[in-house]
């Protein structure tokens, strides 16, 4: 259960933190597509941290490889392995800190769960599972671009309290977001945004922030009634990701507070089709796509490792103060903009191959 | 797919606003348990519409039917299934309102999807649907009162701009809640929701609002690594609710604004077990639980159908106005807090169950 | 789990012996395709049992309703709900014999599973339960044969030791079938099946049987490779009914006597088409349809209940002898045949919808 | 959905012919579990290839990786990740052949399909991919018997026409059946098996078999009621096999011929629990298990690819006449032991845990 996404494009993974490599299957890609490891190694190297001065300075290679499914770089139809090796695959115990719960961590809770513990503590809460979602949904994104013309880009709209300045949904591109190490295309907030990561890293302490999403040229008609509306899905991924904790689409929160007279999307007739002038909605009515950009915000927590003495009890429940070695990112949305978008891809490739069947 | 939910505890549901009923199969029940139709029933009234001023004077009935899995009021183990009859089953076209879709109503998104549409234009996207849940939930309910002393507790914690004070999660119950029509705790808070919902009213408009809930007494433990942690799955639920446009666990899109150092929740010895002080994660940590009452909010935009009048289309393209005709509720959000409860229930049901296996 | 079939085109049932009644839900059907409860009542009335000498003289109506999902006589795109009433609706110990598991029947395992009985002992076991699957598979031949043409019948090829002579695939038609109450079109041994079956009955005994069954115009391509080959889903579909006990596709286990060489189907070039000059692959390669007549056999035990006296012990181990009242089908398989259509049409109308997402 | 199976214990694989890898995830085993890679060795081995002069000479070495999921010998509860390299990767257009499909293989059905094939025609119809099911089916071995004492034992029973004399089913073991080549405990009946293989490779053909098996020690109460009986799930899990055609459990095709007076199975009391004198049902009864050993047989037909001339046609339509080149097993049931047996644990380490939850 647990490991698998998606009912037609399906994707399951596994792999935790030192063990030999992390991985997924990719079932239901249609036969026939254009594919290779360099399609899904671009977004391994977004999501790759060590990249710059905002990051811990681990260097992961993060290779992909294609164990099946692809001949002569086409797809077959057969489900995809997806592999990427682990570097540092010594399971070891984490010494002292295996008896001590780090606060707001995963560690206490996989051990309530499991009554055992991986050697990196939360086991597959750690953040190179997301590496397998990133491969899988590379995939996804590559499919809904070739079939659908489908551009999905998410950036990063706040860190702290510093808020990114509203972008055009319809133009903002990757390049944009790329352009400078924050991935806010804000260029005024991208500055401030990492004078507050750097002040939070100075202090051994971290920051949280908010990612924004766009998915351009999603055709009208997808999502399912009921139990798998396009937001419903799309929030189910984006809570699955370590540290999120929180989405809204279209008006979201801020809706709550307004008047039907003024959130209501009037319809007009754009390009021979029905369309909207406004687009509260986020581009989804009853839970089915209408056509418009579909847009949404995912918040994330600050990480919980920091390098600061906590107050905290060990699981005889005796006090210890406890403070993290090494060196931790203080500040996770920059890297999360690639899984962010490949696991919006993943919810939009289910939901593409089961409109066909009507 | 869509209208299914749950794995092991898994609800399946049918009806749209014309048909003879809507109803549920709810598979995996344990058997031995006791449950009656008046079990169920207790949170239909809840949710029904027409009960006070504040909503449609619509009396709808909705008296649930057990038609099969329970015998000498025990549950049997087999698939429960119920049926709520609808009053109004006379499928009529809705006239001139067939070829102009309602802004911001599943009208067009429905006809886009299935190339047709129910009668009452949205087809699954109607309010009546939510009774199946409601029904399917309530079983839920039953089964983590009875097996685990679960606790689950919503209410309205916010009308338009109108905010109600925090409460104490740990003693808030449904009498509290409703112990006025708006189904908010706060009374002064609730005074002002009322007016609101009465102004919005008078101007042929509607509100939107935010739902609180807490679920109490969840073993540490509960929830799915990787892609079915606790909150992606209420996430899930929640966003699959007509109307609903946001979710938030815990400190929520808050507590991306904070620093780790802040946001972390220490852990104490509790009752002889690890507990935290704070509870800026919700309740999950690495999308298991972690023994904490699970907090989350969710966001409603006002109603779609309005009486003002709107510019919009129809499906020609050519300009119309529209003014809904009838009385239709100005705010959904005190009738949603027994939907929320109930979903809620399906979620911890179901992992409940997936916990047993290991 | 154990009540819901197909991935797409989805079923879940519900129902006992003495409850309300049963139904399903049926999910996945596409919109705007012609469906009336009278579509469904012919395959019921030909499961009802009553209808002739050789059943018993139990004459249950088992009427349809549609509860939803259809409207001015077509279908919308949302789940169909169908509901049957049970005439018998009274839960009532069943004395003497709650204490006492019927040998060959599912009392025990019944209560081994769930510690407790549904008043009819085996509960879900119960014949009843086949009526909600006739009526969503008479859904799915509906879709089967209006979108594809496609054509499912089957028969009774044996009964006892008494064999049918082997028919012709491309021209057997359910009138031939429903030409003598046995249901087998060799009128020679249907008479002789006739006199087995009273035989059996004369003795207070029963009688097992075997069904066959062809799939007509199933295009290529259809069925899922590894674990979901299309004779997988067949066999499961088929091993999933009360009294089975074998299944067999094509050559079956005679296939496993014979060399490749005189097994293996020939390739010719058919109407424009690749076809083969024999099919001792019953339709399928590799788990995939190619264009022949699917051809598959189900076997059915004698059915457990009879009025001969058995030794038997009861659940505290004290020796027993039982022998049932009342009037008990003799045999079973004539009343099989809508059910295995029905059947066959679940697994087909999946795998048609799985496979238009390539 | 074709490359998963189960709903708990779940296993998704991977892999074709002359790709990097064939592999599985397996997900859903419970922690704490002893588990190495020899665990699993040990039932690869038995499948490979070339072990003896009864099959083709290619020596694989298909040694197995455990890439995840495993800590110091011990599952964590996290999926695990399986691979075994193939040797040959290179993926070559098969000549000639490839506008040519062998009769009776899946290279006509897979084109059909996809549109497209993999290089060695039949894509996942490969016999490689078993190798991942072998893999994932050795991890629910270790589960089954390290919990609940389950052993799992297949053999060949029949071989063309020579059939093995019946067997003790309470302690029939593995070291009998692997005491020769062709896997058939009775002695006299493996020598004339062995005669008719070689005589089918002599004569450039091929020969069908049968396989038994029992599975001991499983607790009454295991299966689920309607759709996923045991025997139903156990048929999926078989004749989802390459080659296999028939399914049978108990009694099976000669049970349909007996009366219910000599079929049914009589209760008795053993070992201070409800069995029974015989098991004409197979050990499943409303399919649900009671207690008894579970016995079923499976059918496959000889295997498509032989060495003498065929005449049949080419994608236009053309005939031609068509010799497989190379050596290639004459017949497959000595190897399909452990392949049975592995496809046998994951039905019921899956059916274990969903009873869990009762």
């Amino acid at each position: 259960m647990s490991s698998s996404f998606g009912t037609l494009f399906k994707v399951s993974t596994f792999g935790e933190s030192h063990c030999v490599g992390v991985g997924a299957i990719v079932d239901g890609v249609p036969p026939r597509m254009e594919l290779t490891a360099a399609d899904i190694q671009v977004q391994l190297d977004r999501r790759r941290p060590g990249q710059n001065k905002l990051g811990t300075d681990r260097n992961e290679a993060d290779q992909v490889s294609i164990l099946s499914g692809v001949e002569f770089e086409k797809t077959l139809g057969s489900p995809i392995g997806l592999l990427v090796a682990n570097k540092n695959q010594r399971p070891g115990d984490y010494g002292e800190m295996s008896n001590i719960p780090r606060p707001s961590h995963a560690d206490y809770t996989y051990r309530a769960k499991y009554g055992t513990h991986a050697s990196s503590g939360g086991g597959r809460a750690s953040a190179r599972e997301t590496i397998a979602r990133v491969a899988a949904g590379a995939v996804a994104e590559k499919f809904l671009l070739t079939e659908y013309g489908i551009e999905i880009v998410s950036w990063v709209s706040s860190v702290g309290n510093i808020d990114a300045a509203p972008l055009d949904m319809d133009i903002i591109n990757r390049v944009q977001v790329d352009g400078n190490d924050v991935r806010c295309p804000d260029l005024a907030a991208a500055e401030l945004m990492t004078a507050e990561i750097m002040a939070a890293r100075a202090d051994k302490d971290s920051i949280g922030g908010v990612l924004s999403c766009v998915c351009r040229n999603v055709p009208a008609g997808w999502g399912e009634p009921a139990f798998d509306r396009l937001e419903a899905l799309m929030a189910h991924a984006m809570l699955s990701l370590p540290a999120s904790k929180g989405f809204e689409i279209g008006s979201g929160f801020a809706g709550a507070r307004q008047r039907g007279s003024q959130h209501n999307d009037p319809y007009v007739w754009k390009d021979g089709r029905m369309g909207t002038t406004t687009n509260r909605s986020g581009g989804v009515q009853g839970g089915i796509s209408n056509g418009e950009p579909i847009c949404f915000r995912v918040a994330f927590k600050p990480p919980a490792t920091i390098g600061q003495e906590q107050q905290t009890v060990d699981y005889s429940g005796a006090p210890v103060t406890l403070a993290a070695k090494g060196r931790h990112d203080p500040c996770v949305v920059s890297r999360a903009v690639p899984i962010v978008e490949t696991m919006a891809a993943l919810v939009l490739a289910d939901l593409a191959l089961i409109q066909r069947m009507r």
